[in-house]
């Protein structure tokens, strides 16, 4: 909180340094960074609004539902117990449900309505939004997914109004990553038709399950399926994991024989979540809540799968994804929030200044907009990415093609673990550019930050997700080259980086405006990118895996791995940007979502040595770049403010109050703090 | 919490990448990357603890004050209200104070010892740590460095004792960092021989004022003063902004007629430190009350200053760097508390493994190395320098030479800004290193990062703190040149950063692991990234402010301006590091830590750019660092344990179950959540 003087000695410092600079002149110069490079026209943002959210009036309706009930819009949740905001998260569901809202439904035949309410909702609090994807992704998810026709028919209304709420009750205190390794049993009993259902040792006691603590009637648990040998031997032969629906509590909220749950207890965040750990002890339920869609067993004991036991493996969780793509629209949601708030306070917030000149705004420091313009650029391009995701699982849901299927899993897995971790960066970036204000738990970021941090662990620990975004990029390559002989498998590979791919000497040197700005230069150089990580990971592993084996191989690799997969997101979100970019129908907009995508790309490019270590960008080019950049933030610094207005989040599910839209950013803030309210301030 | 099925599928479609390696044979290869690259010598923690920490049995004593008040060790805060908080931190203190610890003469007497503290108690609680910053570094600071013998005399053993909490009232609603903007006046009534404290508007209300919404009785408040001129007109003159101590409350603790304070209310963390803002309205305290080490006011109103306007301000604020050296102490304190967490567990964790083999544990990822290694290594390259530093203080205090406070300030301003940036980002490293159980309240690691966040704004703002380390290196720039004529400084420069820091062909590419790892080429290195970045900083500003002024100029450098400022730091901190390698008197230990040296080093040698766009690093050799990194870290994560575990901090103050020391990480933490308490758990 001291140090201005700092400022001030360097001022005098600096004069020594360049004397031809007298002192009264500084005020006279009429060139702030922020003025001087504005060439972007102002857009609508109503018309902003509308192009990028096609479902604008789902928002309108859904934010009017809360209007009017300050009490499910807390200022803050610190202080209250997470008994309070458990039942918080509770009263803001039954709002949503009670104004008509049937979010199973959406679930089944309106799905992006579903994904759309998952970013809106994830603003108005994220515990809320947690407890959904519980309740419907994942709870909802399982019965429809991986169960048949009787099992949606005697849950899906049920589920749908919250009148059984539910759990998934897969991830256990050893295993959470590793599900094949799960140490739940699920036991048949012929005699009785029924599974017995028991957790063999501490480390298989269910942990952190949504909607146990308190709320959960039932669970889908995943539990190693165990039948008696067909042999008659009367030994059991172990199918692995599937998913079974077991009973919790009863109609008064009493649990269960055989159940215990204990309270997981607080969480860094989400305390609206009421996780619990659970164990079972020889609890029977009927054989046909075998959750069936995979694999099957009859009343004689029979196991039948049409599918081998890694398919079906693959099969059970791969259904299991479309929750990755709710967390990939929540997460939008919270980085459009946190970008709205810095933004507009970094455009009031006035701090030092030209001497004999009045202070400038935060925002019109180069480092603040080397901070904030960027990111912003980043929740474009996630929103085009996440918009286009959500379309293709549509699709997928639709026509059940293999190719889309694969796609839909691959790029929703990478996008989860890039946005989530984008956005948990971006929540201490905007906290930070905020300085002190920032800090009031009133304004946000806070709490944001804490609930959404298990947002890179659950539903897939971003680092295991990227290194499927990874193999699954292996395997195309490999298919490429499927007609050929095996052994000549690296050979066209090697050609193929070698050809289609290669570091242009001319083009590397090339540093006019109009080539960095070229969005085929920029698409072709974050392919290349991914190529050649791709080219030499295969290289590598194959080297590696003949000396060290195929898991060791494979660890030795990981950072190359993990490179490469972020690589590849942030190449495939360049590209859905631009198709954001080209199909915008305004031409005003178009202005400013290319400065972004290009600002996206640049960014990327200048700070990946990868690129200077192949020569693909010499350096006079790099530095290019970077004065470019310096130039394209400025211009997107002069419209940051409508770029966040465009999002559209009213003020009162906002409700920072440094960040409401056109307002004095101090005013409901000293409001908030018991000022204006007992006292007359203007003296 | 799904997705080992993918792992599952990558195995499928992997295997098929390299046909030649058959199935069985994956378990049978022996070469784990943590296990074959071991060379580093099992070293005694005990006496890595004693050569780390000389103050050791401080340690032992102050943390064995705690150990019978497990009240004051609570598991988590969450569920505590602000106030709650708040009385927890007040019994904190006196704990500490009844135990016989008397921090205002450590202050004072014993420098070393008082830092120490503020390194170890921010373990037990860091709202605890900065309620004691602000009653001893800020308000007892404030009365030592910027008042005389008479306020020395008039407060000290009442601050000591906390029976006069206080506060240090600088920044106000509309100015943080920009100090010598505030607004808040003291007008001197000659008549009375009274200052007049009033506030003027909104934007100058006194915020975030620590200790002043319950504890405070008396604050040092930062305000412009303003005395009649001697002309006798009787306008007033603005003497810019001084010290005042004005009464807050009586000794029943009521708030004092004039003086209005409200609650800060909830922030993101440090609930249990009372943030309050202040109004004055016309409080009248006697002359004697400003703080007068640099400028008196005598009784016929007569101001006198031995110093310059902006000489007296920078001393003002010069005399509370003091502050951030305990920032940087409870940082590292909270650096080393959650590697030691993170290392433990990620140690015992384990999750996924070779086809029939036994599970690994996490540790022995590449990836989970490569992210907790160089953090490891930097924790103790930050413990060298932040004991450098307080050896540095101390000594500045001691002799009062010019040459040695200028180093302490740019270094404690710099390394504050380093150290808090870089815990910030490792705790949110470590919680997801620590995967789902990471986000356990208990365990820690969500309440560490929203305490410590407003580390990197309080006490000086990181970007601004930057700034001022550029503007110092900028100065010894210019004095190496003193003596040339000023037309001459540039061609001089250019000289010197052409001459001096060569980039050397010969060695750009050399590659051998014997060169990769001799500290000459590793200083060289970070020295030459500093010398370039001042140099080509100096013309750059050279050029901009003949056109843009120095205020515009300044502003288009500000990324090169940060670059430059943590390039010197880590310059700093590597020479630092080597002097802890070098000094270490026992052989074992002191190979642990040349390895964590040169991994320090490296790491940053390979990840900044300009070292290949100057090739000074070529491309091949960039490789190499990588592949040498690889094994460095693969050695470290063999001593990773050992090395927290030399850290020692108890387990009855780090808490966290899943990080005690030799323990299963599930024991404490089943019984904390309730089971082993109520339920055997081993059927």
């Amino acid at each position: 909180m001291a140090d201005a003087g700092s400022l001030q000695r360097l001022d005098v410092l600096f004069r020594h340094l360049t004397p031809g600079d007298a002192d009264g002149q500084n005020g006279l110069v009429v060139a702030p960074t922020a003025a001087r490079d504005v060439s972007l026209p102002r857009f609508d943002t109503n018309v902003m609004e509308t192009y990028l959210d096609e479902l604008s009036s789902v928002k309108e309706d859904v934010y009017e539902t809360f209007r009017h009930r300050p009490n499910l819009l807390p200022a803050t949740l610190e202080g209250l117990s997470k008994e309070e905001q458990r039942e918080l998260a509770r009263q803001q569901l039954k709002l949503l449900l009670k104004a008509g809202y049937s979010p199973l439904r959406f679930y089944v035949h309106d799905i992006k309505k579903y994904y759309y309410l998952g970013e809106l909702l994830s603003v108005v609090d994220l515990s809320f939004t947690v407890k959904m994807g519980v309740q419907y992704s994942l709870w909802g998810g399982s019965i429809l997914n991986l169960g048949t026709e009787k099992h949606k028919k005697a849950y899906f209304e049920d589920i749908d109004k919250f009148r059984l709420p539910g759990c998934f009750a897969m991830t256990e205190l050893h295993h959470g990553s590793n599900v094949a390794a799960l140490q739940t049993e699920a036991v048949l009993d012929i005699a009785t038709d029924e599974w017995i259902i028991n957790t063999p040792d501490d480390g298989a006691l269910k942990w952190w399950i949504g909607n146990a603590a308190e709320d959960g009637r039932a669970a889908t648990v995943f539990a190693r399926l165990k039948v008696p040998s067909p042999d008659g031997s009367g030994s059991l032969v172990d199918h692995g994991v599937h998913a079974i629906v077991v009973p919790l509590r009863d109609g008064a909220g009493n649990v269960l024989p055989g159940v215990e749950i204990k309270d997981c207890g607080y969480k860094v965040g989400l305390n609206g979540v009421d996780n619990g750990s659970i164990r079972f002890s020889g609890v029977r339920v009927p054989r046909e809540n075998l959750l069936d869609r995979f694999a099957s067993v009859d009343r004689s004991g029979q196991y039948r799968s049409p599918y081998s036991a890694s398919r079906r493996f693959a099969a059970t969780l791969g259904e299991l994804t479309g929750g990755r793509v709710g967390l990939i629209c929540s997460s939008l949601g919270i980085l459009k929030g946190s970008l709205t708030i810095a933004v507009r306070y970094g455009a009031t917030r006035q701090q030092f200044g030209p001497a004999n000149a009045p202070e400038i705004a935060v925002l019109d420091y180069s480092s603040q907009q080397e901070k904030l313009m960027p990111m912003l650029a980043s929740a474009y391009a996630i929103h085009f990415t996440s918009r286009f995701l959500v379309d293709q699982f549509a699709e997928a849901k639709r026509t059940k093609e293999e190719d889309v299927i694969a796609d839909v899993h691959a790029l929703s897995a990478g996008l989860k673990a890039y946005v989530t971790n984008y956005t948990a960066t971006a929540l201490s970036v905007c906290r930070e550019c905020c300085g002190g204000h920032g800090y009031a738990a009133v304004n946000r970021f806070g709490m944001w930050r804490s609930d959404h941090d298990i947002f890179q662990t659950f539903e897939g620990d971003n680092t295991v997700l990227l290194q499927q975004v990874a193999g699954l990029l292996l395997k195309k390559y490999k298919e490429r080259f499927a007609v050929a002989p095996v052994t000549a498998t690296y050979r066209y590979l090697r050609q193929w980086a070698a050809e289609s791919l290669p570091p242009n000497p001319l083009v590397s040197h090339e540093t006019s405006v109009r080539h960095l700005r070229d969005p085929a230069f920029l698409v072709r150089a974050l392919r290349y990118r991914t190529g050649k990580l791709l080219f030499t990971l295969a290289q590598r592993l194959s080297k590696h895996t003949r000396r060290l084996g195929q898991f060791h191989a494979w660890n030795k690799c990981l950072s190359h791995i993990l490179t490469l997969a972020r690589a590849h997101i942030e190449s495939v979100m360049f590209e859905r940007f631009l198709d954001g970019v080209n199909n915008c129908p305004d031409a005003d907009c178009k202005k400013s979502l290319k400065v972004m995508a290009e600002v996206f790309a640049l960014q990327r490019i200048q700070a990946d040595i990868l690129f200077r270590n192949d020569d693909y960008v010499a350096a006079e080019k790099v530095k290019a770049i970077g004065r470019l950049l310096e130039r394209l933030r400025a211009e997107m610094r002069a419209q940051a403010v409508p770029l966040v207005d465009a999002f559209n989040i009213p003020d009162h599910i906002l409700r920072a109050p440094i960040g409401l839209s056109h307002q004095d950013p101090y005013d409901h803030y000293l409001e908030g703090a018991g000022w204006t309210a007992t006292t007359s301030l203007t003296t």
